[in-house]
C-alpha cells in the first residue's frame, strides 16, 4: 500500500522536509524552540533545508522570540514538543494573536498510532485524551492542520501558511512522530503559496473611496491617523503615499508607532487622548472635521485609558477586511486597494491641508538641574541617540510609554505589545527581531529598553543572543521593581518589589565574558558620554546598560493611563 | 441594595478575605505568584490573613514552585493575573494536573461590568470574549470556580477548594476586581470544610477485602507495589501499617518512591519492568502469583517503556476510587477503607511472605577505576549522602532515572514528575518544596539534582529562593545539554546541546553573595570529600554545586527507557 503511493510520486518527498521548504520560501531562516523526544526527528532535517536552529532557552522565550522575529522578517516559524512544550509557549502565541503577528507553531507529537489506542505517554494528563491541548490553542490560531493523513499534509500546510500570512496571525501544525518521514508528492512546491489578498470587488472599492473622497474634500481640517493594524496588514507604503501626496497632518498612535515616517513635515506626533504628544495633538485630532483613521485599534493603553474623545460622524475607518465612513459600513472592503485608489485619484490642492505640529525630540525642555536621569529627559534623549533603520524594543511598562516622547529617525521599526501586554515578552522579542535582522542580511542595531522588573521573568534569553553572536543594545532600567503597577495600585507594597540582581553579572554567567560590553550608568552626563561614543553606537557586539533611573518616576503617559486603569477595575457599578 | 444585602450578614467578610481564610484553613501559609494590575488589590489582604507573599520571578516558576510546595505541604496556591500570567503559569498547572498535585490557582481578572461590555482591555485577545482562558482551564483542573455572583461565592469557594483536596488536583478560581471587596457572610468560617473522603458502602467494602483476603491467603508469592496514587491519594499510613504487619515483600515503582519507609526488612526495591532494581526484582514481581498494586499508573516512563510483565490475572489493583482483582471491577470502592480493614483482619501468618531482595546503595559495586563521577555510581553515594527526612527532588532526565538506583533512609520525600516530565519543573518545585518545610517548621534539607540543560529553562528560580533565605542544596549535572534527548535521538545533534553557563556564577548575580556556597565538582573524591564535610551538610545557607558528569553516561533505566521511546515514536503500523 504504503509503495503503491510512493510510486505514484512524481517528486516524493517527505512530510517535513515540505513544510520546512514551504517556511523557508515564506522567508523563515531560523526556528526557534527546544528540543523535546516528540519533535528530535523532524528537527535532523532543518539543515538541509536551509533553516537555522535557534536552541531556545525555555519555550516561552522561544514564543516572544518567534514573535519579535515575525515582526521584523514578516513571518516566523516555532518548534516546541506535546503538552509540556507547547502550553509553555502558549502565552506568547497567545500573545501574537491578540498582536495579530504570524507565527507558525509546530508542535511534535506522538505518533498517530499511540494517539489512536490512548496510550499512557509521558507528556499527557493520563487521560488518554491527545485533543486537549490543539483544542486550547484553536481560539489563539487562525488555522489549525493536524497533519494526520498524508493524502492530506500538502493542502493543510499550504492553507495554514497562507492564512497565517493573509490574517497576520498564529497557526496551530501538530506533526506526529510517524508523520514526519512520511513522503508526499513535492512537484507542487515548484508553485509558491499564494499569498495574495483577495482583491476588493472593484465596484464596492470605486464605491468607498467615492465616499471618502467626498468627505475629505468638504473637509476643513481633515487629519490622518496610523494605527496598529496598518503596520500589522502592510499598508505602509501605500499609507506613506497617501500622506505625502496630500500632505495632510499625519499622526500615529502608540501601537502604531513607526508607522508613519516620522520626518516627514507632515508628521504631527502620538495620539493617544489625554496621553497625547507633542501638546496641541489632542486638541488638533479631537477638533479635526474628519480623522482618516487607518488600522485603528482602540484598547485601553492605546489611547490612554479610553481617553479618545473623536466623533464617529467625523470619522472615516479604514481596516483590513471592511471600511466604516461615519456611520456606514463596508465590509469586506479591504484597507489596501481603497488607500491605493485615494492616493491615485486625490490631489492635494483639493484638500484643506492645516500645519502639523512640530514634532521634537525635547531634551532641553526636559532638562532639570539635576544629575538623576529623569523618565521625561530620557526618553527625548533617546531618540537623539537612535540611527535610521534602527529597531527599537520596548516592554509593557515605562518603557512602552515613555517612547511615546520619543520621535524617531526614518526607518526605525518599532516593537511593542501594547494590547497584550505580557511582561517579559521584550526580551524574547528583542532576540528574535535581532536574528531576524541578521538573516535578512541587513545591517540594522536592535535596540531593547526593559524595566528591571520584566527583565528578570525571560532573563536567560541573553543567552541566546549570545549563542548566535546577536549584538543587541540592552538597557535595562533599574527602577526597583514594577513601576507600572506601583502607579495603577501598591506605591509602597511589597508585592511590588523585586530581588536587587547584579544586572550586568548575567550577562557573563550566560556566556558573555569577552564577548560583550556592560555599562552601569547613574547620571545624565554618564548617559551622554555613552550616547555619543563612537564604539557605544557601532554597536558590534551585545552591549548591556544597568541604568538607574528613580523608582517613583514614571512617563507621564503611563501615569495617566494607570490612573485610567485603576480606576476601571474598581468601577462597582 | 448593595446595604440591604450587607445589613443581613451577621459576620461580613470580604470576598478575598473569605478565599485566603479558608486557604490557611487548609494549610497554605505562602502564596506563590506574580503581580498584575488585575490582581493587585486583592494582593493586599494577604498578610492580614496570615499568607505570605512569595514574589515568584515568572508564573511558571510560580506553578512549578506551587506544585513543589504542595507535594510538602499538601495543597498550594498560586495567584496570576488574567491572560498573560495565568497562561505562563498554564503548563505548571496542567502537570499539577498530570500527576495530581492540589493548586489553587486564583486568576485576579477584569471587572464583571468591564467583561459584560466586552471592553478592549489590555490582556485580551482584543476580541471582547474573557472565557477563552478560563475555557483552557477547564481541562486541567478539577473544579472550576467564577466568582461573579457574590451569594454564590462561599458555596464556590468552599466547594472548588474540597474538590482541589479530594480529588488532588488544581482548581481555577477567577477573582474579577469589583468582586474583591465585596462583602460576603462570614458565619461559615467558623465550620471547617469538610475535607473527609466519602465513605466506601461498608457491604461493597467488606466484599472487596473478602476477595483480596482469599487470594492473599491462597497465593504462593504475594507483593506489594506502591504507584504514584498512594501518595498521590494520601494512603500511605495505611500502606505502611499492612506492609508492616504483613511482612511481604513491598516494591515501589518510579512514581511511587518514597511512598514506603526503605529501610523496611521487607521492602524489596524499584518494580518497572526491565528497569527493576537491584537484580532479582523483576523475576520476584513478575512470577508473583498475587501483585498486590496500590495506586498504580502505568506511564512510559515509570515502566521502562510499558516494560511490565504482570498478569492481570495475578493482579489486585487499590484506587482512590475503585478496584479490581483479577478482572472483577468494583467501582465507587475507594482504596482507603479497603486498606485499613485489610489490615484489621488479617494475620501475617495466614501468608506465604517470601524473602525481599536486600536493597543496599551499590557504591561499591559500582565503583571504577578513573576518578570521573559516573552515573554508576553516582545515584547510589548520593543515597549514602541522604538523611531521614530529606526532600529529594530529581528532574525529569537522568536525575528521574538515576534515582532507582537511590536507597532512602526513612521519611524522605521524593519529588518528580515522570508523568508530565516538563524540563525545568524540578527548580521551581524545589523552591517550593523548601518553603514548605520551612513554613512548616519542620527542618528537612530540600536536595535537588537538575541538568544543565533542564536548569537553563528556569534558572531564575534561584533568586526566589534567596529572596526567601531558603537553604537548599543544589546539584546541577553539568553534562553538556540534554542527556535523555541524546539516547533517544541525535546523540551527536546540535539541537541537543546548550550554551556553556558559568553556573555557579547564578547564584551571584541572582543576589547570593555572602549568602550562599557554591563548589565544582569533577572527580569522586572530590565528591566524597564534599559529602561528609559537616558543614554542606547542615546545610545552613543556600549551596550550589556544579557537579560535572561525561556527555554520553546516562542511568541504565533511562537508556533502557529512552530506546523504548524512540522506539514507540519510529512505529508505523
Amino acid at each position: 500500500m504504503a509503495d503503491i503511493r510512493v510510486q505514484s510520486l512524481k517528486q516524493p518527498v517527505k512530510v517535513v522536509q515540505y513544510l520546512y521548504r514551504r517556511l523557508h520560501e515564506l522567508g523563515v531562516r531560523s526556528v526557534h524552540g527546544l528540543p523535546g523526544d516528540y519533535n528530535l526527528v523532524a528537527l535532523d532535517y532543518l539543515p538541509e533545508c536551509g533553516l537555522k536552529w535557534v536552541g531556545s532557552v525555555n519555550e516561552l522565550n522561544a514564543a516572544y522570540a518567534a514573535d519579535g522575529y515575525a515582526r521584523v522578517k514578516g513571518i516566523a516559524a516555532l518548534i516546541t514538543t506535546f503538552g509540556v512544550g507547547e502550553l509553555s509557549a502558549i502565552n506568547g502565541v497567545a500573545g501574537a494573536y491578540s498582536e495579530m503577528i504570524p507565527v507558525v507553531h509546530i508542535v511534535g507529537c506522538p505518533s498517530t498510532i499511540s494517539q489512536r489506542n490512548g496510550m499512557l505517554l509521558h507528556h499527557t494528563l493520563g487521560n488518554g485524551n491527545f485533543e486537549i491541548f490543539s483544542n486550547m490553542n484553536t481560539e489563539i490560531s487562525c488555522a489549525v492542520a493536524k497533519l494526520n493523513r498524508p493524502s492530506e499534509i500538502a493542502d493543510q500546510i499550504d492553507h495554514a501558511l497562507r492564512e497565517c500570512w493573509i490574517q497576520s496571525r498564529p497557526v496551530y501544525i501538530t506533526l506526529p512522530t510517524d508523520m514526519v518521514n512520511v513522503e508526499i508528492e513535492g512537484a507542487r512546491l515548484e508553485t509558491p503559496i499564494d499569498l495574495s489578498e483577495p482583491e476588493n470587488d472593484p465596484e464596492k472599492e470605486d464605491y468607498v473611496v467615492d465616499v471618502v473622497l467626498k468627505y475629505l474634500r468638504a473637509a476643513k481640517h481633515p487629519v490622518i491617523l496610523v494605527d496598529a493594524c496598518a503596520i500589522r496588514h502592510r499598508v505602509l507604503d501605500e499609507v506613506l503615499a497617501l500622506s505625502e501626496k496630500t500632505g495632510l497632518p499625519t499622526f500615529v498612535t502608540p501601537m502604531g508607532k513607526s508607522g508613519i515616517n516620522e520626518t516627514l513635515p507632515n508628521y504631527g506626533g502620538v495620539y493617544a487622548g489625554v496621553g497625547s504628544h507633542p501638546p496641541g495633538v489632542q486638541d488638533i485630532v479631537e477638533s479635526s472635521d474628519l480623522v482618516l483613521s487607518i488600522g485603528a485599534l482602540k484598547s485601553d493603553f492605546n489611547t490612554a485609558g479610553f481617553s479618545y474623545r473623536t466623533s464617529q460622524l467625523n470619522s472615516i475607518e479604514l481596516h483590513s477586511d471592511h471600511c466604516v465612513a461615519r456611520y456606514s459600513h463596508y465590509p469586506g472592503v479591504r484597507m489596501r486597494g481603497v488607500l491605493r485608489k485615494l492616493t491615485n485619484t486625490i490631489k492635494a490642492e483639493e484638500l484643506s491641508a492645516q500645519p502639523s505640529p512640530s514634532v521634537n525630540n525635547e531634551v532641553k525642555k526636559n532638562l532639570d538641574n539635576s544629575p538623576t536621569i529623569t523618565q521625561a529627559w530620557f526618553w527625548p534623549r533617546v531618540g537623539e541617540f537612535l540611527h535610521k533603520g534602527d529597531i527599537v524594543v520596548t516592554e509593557t511598562g515605562t518603557a512602552n510609554f515613555g517612547i511615546w516622547d520619543t520621535k524617531f529617525p526614518p526607518d526605525v521599526t518599532a516593537l511593542s505589545q501594547v494590547l497584550w501586554g505580557s511582561i517579559g515578552w521584550s526580551v524574547g522579542s528583542c532576540q528574535g527581531a535581532a536574528l531576524a535582522a541578521k538573516d535578512a542580511g541587513v545591517d540594522r542595531r536592535t535596540i531593547l529598553f526593559v524595566g528591571d522588573g520584566s527583565f528578570q521573568l525571560t532573563v536567560q534569553e541573553v543567552s541566546t543572543m549570545l549563542r548566535h553572536g546577536l549584538k543587541p543594545i540592552i538597557f535595562v532600567i533599574c527602577n526597583d521593581g514594577f513601576t507600572i503597577e506601583r502607579f495603577i495600585h501598591g506605591m509602597e507594597a511589597e508585592y511590588n518589589d523585586i530581588v536587587a540582581w547584579d544586572f550586568k553579572g548575567v550577562v557573563d554567567v550566560f556566556g558573555g565574558r569577552g564577548k560583550s560590553r556592560t555599562f552601569t550608568i547613574k547620571t545624565k552626563d554618564e548617559l551622554n558620554n555613552l550616547l555619543t561614543d563612537e564604539e557605544f553606537n557601532a554597536a558590534k557586539t551585545l552591549q548591556f546598560v544597568e541604568l538607574y533611573m528613580p523608582k517613583e518616576d514614571a512617563p507621564r503617559a503611563l501615569v495617566m493611563t494607570a490612573e485610567a486603569s485603576a480606576q476601571n477595575n474598581a468601577k462597582t457599578e
